[in-house]
């Protein structure tokens, strides 16, 4: 059998990814958005939502470290996390792995997903049990608006800015998450790949720029995404990426944690904000 | 019209690059390989040799400065340089434009290369007329042999290890190599994808440690390329790749030249020597 799935309805233009399939483990249609999972020939089990590549089980590793880690090791004492999207479980299981953390509140508007990932992608959604962690089943838009002053981190683990997760990429958006955070607060948010859409990334970072104290831009290596990376947005009210994450490193509460991690490392967490010379200039972060 | 070029050949398995084609503008079997140059909806022109994506005239900025600045910049005074493979001409534009360059030899087994990306993509070709660039169309693998203790810099820019390529990622290969550098030499070579060929990474960085008194490896991003990243070996008889790089930063007939560059900057260099954690004790540069 040859049957290879194609990524149609990405924002990549002229550029598509094609993952070779062994079978299809579910496919449905949900109240928000069309939900495949995969088993494939060579990165295991795959998510896709509206036709768009969410994670494999080979490599979303690379993407969970980054967007968790990165604000989590740059706040001095993370305690209450809301990730929003991130219906697999992946951010979770990253963000609870923090000796600091009390609670994690994930937000995911399509129960649906979480409920497929539980059955189809445990290595994913295995941590979403936790005692820690509380699943709201609602709109992320929304509830950062009615959770003001809430949350020390706000990770958006979101699609790409089509279907439901559109909002996600609208400045209200940031403005309300700005408004969720409690002193010291960090928002971090799945921010498109720099190369191939520079122009929505500016204007992302542009949100920021007008609301955040510390505005920065990070990426990591996801081979099976279209363009093979991904960026994030950090948004801080006050301290950057790297004032208090050494400190931490010290302390010995988190040497089992730092040595189990597969893509973030001290030195991978300061280069991932070092960007091309021609990109640099046009995002002025 | 809907026409879509897909990498069938590569060495990726169940993983799949297409890239939206608007018109072909040349096509041919050399007494080498099969020659393709497109006009692409989105990346300006491409290359493609084998079947295999070689550039685009989007993003070869990032796989031709970070091929040669990096062991340029690293070497304390570069004269004679040697390009193996690269027939686009895009190493040989940005080798050149190193102050203290005397002489760049190309040797390209394939003189059609040469041809085709002269008349079709100028943009990378164009400076293969320069006085001080010298072309052999000659077997890369035997051109080292017969010059022993020639080069200060040897930059392997070539196909996958798949037909005219494949004795280039040997062992006896790099062994020829080395004989062929002068004192401090360095040899760069395009060393593939570190997530989805880490064995054959491995492989290619065990050559160098055995030859080389300073192994590393470090990459760039290449969205049109499969995993839209790739790696390079830099093997070096002494410095390594950040003990001279910054001097010259100070000297004012770099400064043009570094204020050109679209992906290199200092910052730059130093961050892509930095791999996920897994990767890098997998690999143990």
């Amino acid at each position: 059998m040859n049957l290879w799935f194609t990524e149609e309805f990405g924002i990549v233009g002229g550029l598509r990814q094609q993952v070779k399939i062994v079978r299809t483990l579910h496919s449905e249609k949900s109240e928000f958005q069309q939900l495949d999972i995969f088993e494939t020939a060579d990165f295991g089990r795959m998510l896709v939502l509206d036709g768009i590549i969410m994670c494999t089980e080979f490599d979303e590793f690379s993407y969970h470290e980054m967007i968790t880690h990165v604000p989590m090791m740059a706040h001095p004492n993370p305690q209450k996390v809301l990730v929003i999207g991130g219906g697999d479980g992946g951010t979770v299981r990253e963000a609870i792995k923090h000796p600091t953390v009390q609670e994690v509140h994930l937000c995911e508007i399509d129960r649906r997903v979480v409920d497929l990932c539980v059955e189809h992608i445990p290595s994913m959604a295995s941590k979403l049990n936790d005692p820690r962690v509380k699943i709201h089943y609602e709109d992320g838009a929304r509830w950062v608006k009615e959770h003001p002053g809430t949350y020390d981190i706000i990770i958006v683990d979101s699609t790409d800015p089509v279907g439901p997760g559109k909002v996600l990429f609208e400045e209200p958006f940031y403005q309300a998450c700005k408004g969720s955070l409690r002193e010291n607060g960090i928002l971090t948010t799945q921010a498109e790949n720099f190369l191939l859409h520079t122009g929505l990334v500016g204007e992302l970072i542009s949100f920021g720029k007008k609301m955040f104290k510390t505005p920065g831009y990070y990426y990591t290596l996801v081979p099976t995404y279209p363009g093979g990376m991904i960026g994030f947005t950090f948004f801080s009210l006050s301290q950057g990426p790297f004032e208090h994450f050494e400190a931490k490193l010290a302390k010995k509460e988190y040497k089992d944690m730092i040595s189990s991690m597969r893509y973030w490392s001290p030195e991978m967490h300061r280069a991932s904000f070092v960007l091309p010379a021609s990109i640099k200039k046009k995002l002025v972060v």
